[in-house]
């Protein structure tokens, strides 16, 4: 755990693993525990956030990996400046659907912008997770998810199957080189076992 | 000079320097002896960089300064990747209103973002102007000017004299940190007289 009183959980994965599900979810338990818990999500969370989010899953305006990469840390850097840190700093437990590791994973695994260059904008933001979730399923479950949406499909959702294997092994990668903070999580099952799963790992990493 | 066809000119000073009648002039002068210019701005200068402009600009959705900077070289990578290497490796001479000095300028030395941030973005970006010329003026005439625009306000013209004196010092530090890259440009003078100015300044440095 990072020094600092609040508890800071993320939830990343490609599109269909049941983030958004599962991190509610997840809230509810908490909060139903005791805990005051924050939740929010990426991009996103903040008035400049949500505008930058509309640019960012735009399908009509297209936009060079390198500052799609760059506008979703300005998104974060807003989100975690006047949201998150001062949530943590009140005590409160933060859970966040996405966060860094998806910019790692969809630009620069997925759109080939340099590693090196994600590190050091994560640098700059220099906020890191207790606990980050990856949530995994098979190809068909998140197609399948993919389509009970059923609603307008967005920049990324548009980006075809070669393109979300790639995301789903950055993902992977990111996961096996930081195993303290990461945790991968099988999100094949039905939600209950899913936030069951990740409540049993908050406790044990986190005593919380 | 970098290694390329192209010639890569920035302009840049405090609000009412008179920088865009400058560099649209420059433009003419330029074309009128044969090159071919190509004319931006920052930021904007591609669709998805003019969107992120406008929250920029925006006066009524604050952003936190790391987050104002992030957007501002998102802006920056979408116009370089996509519009300002392009036509360097075509040949052209570029012309851009405000480039990476005006975030060093505004955001670290104005708003106290880190120099080093800026820095760092400015690395990930990795294009330097062969020229950048900034306009210096007194407050008062920078005042007279901005009246006379005589439209709304925006974000930055809004932080008032302390802020745009900060502003001020850090285009003075730059040029004084980077004299081969930077040519101060009395902006007192009418604007033929610093069009002159800049013309002979990009003579003596670039032999074009």
């Amino acid at each position: 755990m990072n020094h600092r009183a609040g508890l800071f959980i993320t939830l990343e994965g490609g599109e269909g693993a049941g983030k958004s599900t599962a991190a509610a979810r997840l809230a509810e338990v908490l909060r139903a525990e005791g805990l005051t818990v924050l939740a929010t999500r990426e991009p996103g969370g903040t008035k400049g956030a949500e505008a930058m989010r509309a640019l960012l899953l735009s399908t009509t305006i297209t936009l060079d990996p390198m500052a799609q990469t760059m506008l979703h840390f300005a998104a974060r850097a807003d989100l975690v400046e006047t949201v998150i840190r001062p949530a943590l700093a009140r005590g409160e437990v933060v859970i966040c659907d996405r966060f860094y590791d998806s910019t790692m994973a969809y630009q620069a695994y997925g759109l080939n912008v340099d590693v090196s260059a994600v590190a050091s904008l994560t640098r700059l933001i220099n906020l890191h997770p207790d606990v980050t979730f990856i949530l995994e399923v098979s190809e068909s479950t998140a197609n399948e998810r993919r389509k009970v949406r059923n609603g307008a499909t967005d920049r990324y959702e548009e980006m075809g199957a070669d393109f979300m294997a790639r995301v789903a092994h950055g993902f992977r990668a990111i996961a096996a080189a930081e195993p303290r903070r990461c945790a991968l999580i099988d999100a094949e099952q039905p939600v209950e076992a899913v936030v069951a799963a990740m409540r049993r790992v908050i406790r044990e990493r986190t005593r919380r």
